[in-house]
């Protein structure tokens, strides 16, 4: 144990530079453009893996690779850790948005900025380095670990559910560990105990043959535009609530536990606002901030387009409208089901003389841990020796939906142990990985390791 | 007046070429990557009212340069006709549209489809060329002719009111002939008897400084993209009137024998709706499809923009959101009592969180013509002789707002007489001119100065 953080302290100047090369991989899934990137990322990532010890295998899915590294020398009788992240990024747009450009990592104030560092290229990276450092020199770990890191996190997994499903046996495990979340705050890491899920959607909506000039035609001919607004302005009541009729109905009762556990924690709801930059907060009446964020279904705007937004005026009466929109999940509703409901509001909503296509973009279910537990335990220390502190237990806003195929596939627990901060922009311009996090985690995941082998 | 129309008639292949010529250049005005172009298409339009036989200045304004060109041997008892029109065109976005490019002019099945063949260069050419053809060797006008063509007109024309206000005695006419609208109906020429005016603004929303997680911020911080939505949604009724308090206070009441004129048209809704290819026509209620066309004022968004918009999902809480809207207005409306009403609506619906930005890009008044008197009988006798029949009286829905400022400033009526056709796609793709029209055009236009010149 010693011996690895000893080789994980001398060699961090070289970590470092190793995590920079990795960012430098413009490895966006959901862009064809990058599909040569994507696929690089993934080879230079097996390529790691099998530097730091493990026996590695790119293996083909129908987009963007999986690269799945496997250390089994502690033996059959020793735990098997399934470690799971991604090695694709969000899209960076807009770019002009960004301080330092996206794939050129910088450090600033101590941060490591570039789209990838927090999601989830640096979290992933944690590992591959804890894993460097715990094997070095002929060291052995109490468990066995398998290395799963995926191409396709940031277009929904289409492939990962076939794939572990198909290699079910190969990857069977005692617990899987995810490094995709945040700690709760600078200096207090976080176990999480609950994600929310994903109905992701694309709505275009059409009201002629082409673009019409909009003097010659308005005033008689349907504008796309303002029919989707009144759609999308349909989808919350003047309070906050969302108003598909029936969108509430699974929501499960929150025990009061879990309700006093986050008032518990130290969250100030005017620094986060001053934070974001808004002038207001808003969200569903009767519900904290918190509560809002992480056990609270939500609607949100993600795109919204139609006829002219470039420089200066056009007078066109568009014939087409498109918004990106998602629904946040939580226990115990399902895309399916909000699919749904989606469809006979917009039925009910949609203005006279209007054509609308929904496309599902993708989608995924929401995910609660069962608390108590040996894992829980062997994390907590693991944090608190890393960080001097034990960690709190967090709900996270934001979407894994592989967490729960993971659990039903191979009935193992999953255990969620991030590194970023909150603000660390994920999907947003400027993300950043503070760079002591990525120190101490590698800390954190190789005493982790241990412990997980410890019974 | 017969040489002029043989000369035409001769030369009809050549006036085509150089129309293609003239279509070609693509003379973007609100665009400034295409300033050079723009220019270009002044000093190529320069250099043909040169060649037909006029005394041509070009003159700098602020941004695309006025084209003035003079023919007074007609001494100075004789009237004098002020033609106007310009040579600049709308953006051609969006490109894929098109069916051939839009700065390719093509024909098929007899229509001659490019940016600007209808609006406005395709007929402001009818009149260079039907000048060639009346003053071709060494023949003579009864009236002087002055043809001001400016580079503007598409932007809002903001340097054309202070240059006619400067040149207002060399600009001095007796009557003001614009060719920039359409005919009622294919083979039924039109004259108008009223043009909407325009207030055209950019609202932009926005709520936090930076894009966010939809996941990590969503339910909490305020969506721009939902909040536009709901900005937009507010400014109709569910009925098709519009919302904003005020709005139809300064609406004239049209007399019963303008609504009478326009029931009498030949004007088959249902065929409207079908060539539009809407599923169903929409507007405000107690009015014709033509009467909301003409004589009713709107609200209609021209574009908008939000967030991620490109390929795949992103699951981003936009920082911003941006609409582009416009309102056409009617006698007696006006864009600043507009735009106060507007920004008092604004302040009353605008969700808590969120602060806006609106910008005014461009405005103009209504024109109602005064109806009765020789200019317009003039006009009569010359379209019914090109055409084989007297034109009726129209409106049109788009805006000509330099119209109305022509008449205060100069003091002289003006003559609006369209040849392009309904749907000929002004400000959309595949923008197109009857050749037909451009060439019986020529031969109105050349039997109008000659009328206009006859006591």
């Amino acid at each position: 144990m010693s011996d690895a953080l000893t080789y994980a302290a001398r060699e961090s100047s070289r970590f470092r530079e190793e995590l920079f090369e990795f960012l430098r991989i413009p490895s966006v899934s959901a862009k064809s453009e990058h599909d040569a990137d994507t696929r690089h990322a993934a080879e230079w990532l097996a390529d790691q893996l099998r530097r730091a010890g493990l026996a590695v295998e790119i293996l083909q899915t129908a987009r963007h690779p999986v690269v799945l590294g496997e250390w089994r020398e502690a033996g059959s009788d020793a735990p098997t850790v399934l470690v799971y992240g991604h090695y694709d990024v969000q899209p960076a747009e807009p770019f002009e948005e960004w301080t330092s450009p996206p794939f050129e990592p910088e450090i600033r104030e101590g941060k490591v900025f570039a789209r990838g560092s927090a999601d989830d290229k640096g979290q992933l990276f944690m590992h591959v380095k804890a894993l460097e450092a715990a094997l070095a020199e002929g060291s052995l770990l109490p468990v066995n670990v398998v290395v799963l890191a995926e191409g396709e996190e940031e277009i929904g997994s289409p492939s990962l559910v076939p794939f572990v499903e198909q290699h079910r046996d190969r990857l069977r495990a005692d617990v899987v560990v995810i490094s995709d979340s945040t700690m709760f705050a600078e200096n207090l890491p976080s176990l999480l105990f609950s994600l929310r899920g994903l109905a992701y959607f694309e709505l275009r909506v059409s009201t002629a043959k082409t673009d019409l000039h909009s003097g010659a035609y308005g005033g008689a001919v349907p504008n796309p535009a303002t029919a989707l607004a009144r759609v999308l302005a349909s989808l919350h009541c003047a309070d906050g609530r969302i108003a598909i009729e029936g969108f509430y109905d699974d929501v499960v009762e929150w025990d009061e536990r879990t309700r006093e556990r986050i008032r518990g924690l130290p969250f100030d709801e005017e620094k986060f606002r001053d934070e974001v930059g808004a002038a207001a907060l808003t969200g569903e009446p009767g519900w904290s901030v918190l509560e809002r964020l992480w056990i609270r279904p939500t609607c949100e705007v993600n795109g919204l387009l139609a006829g002219y937004t470039g420089e200066g005026a056009k007078t066109v009466l568009p014939a087409k409208a498109m918004t990106k929109l998602s629904f946040r999940l939580v226990p115990d509703q399902t895309p399916d089901r909000i699919r749904e409901l989606f469809e006979v509001h917009l039925a009910k909503v949609t203005p006279p003389g209007v054509d609308t296509e929904l496309i599902q973009l993708h989608g995924g279910l929401p995910w609660k841990a069962e608390l108590g537990g040996r894992f829980l335990e062997a994390a907590s220390t693991a944090l608190d020796e890393a960080f001097g502190t034990r960690p709190v237990l967090q709900g996270e806003g934001g979407s894994i939906p592989i967490v729960v195929e993971f659990e039903r596939i191979l009935n193992a627990p999953a255990l969620l142990v991030g590194f970023a901060l909150p603000g660390a922009n994920m999907h947003a311009p400027d993300e950043w990985l503070p760079l002591a996090n990525f120190e101490r985690g590698i800390v954190a995941l190789v005493r982790l390791y241990q412990e997980l082998g410890t019974p």
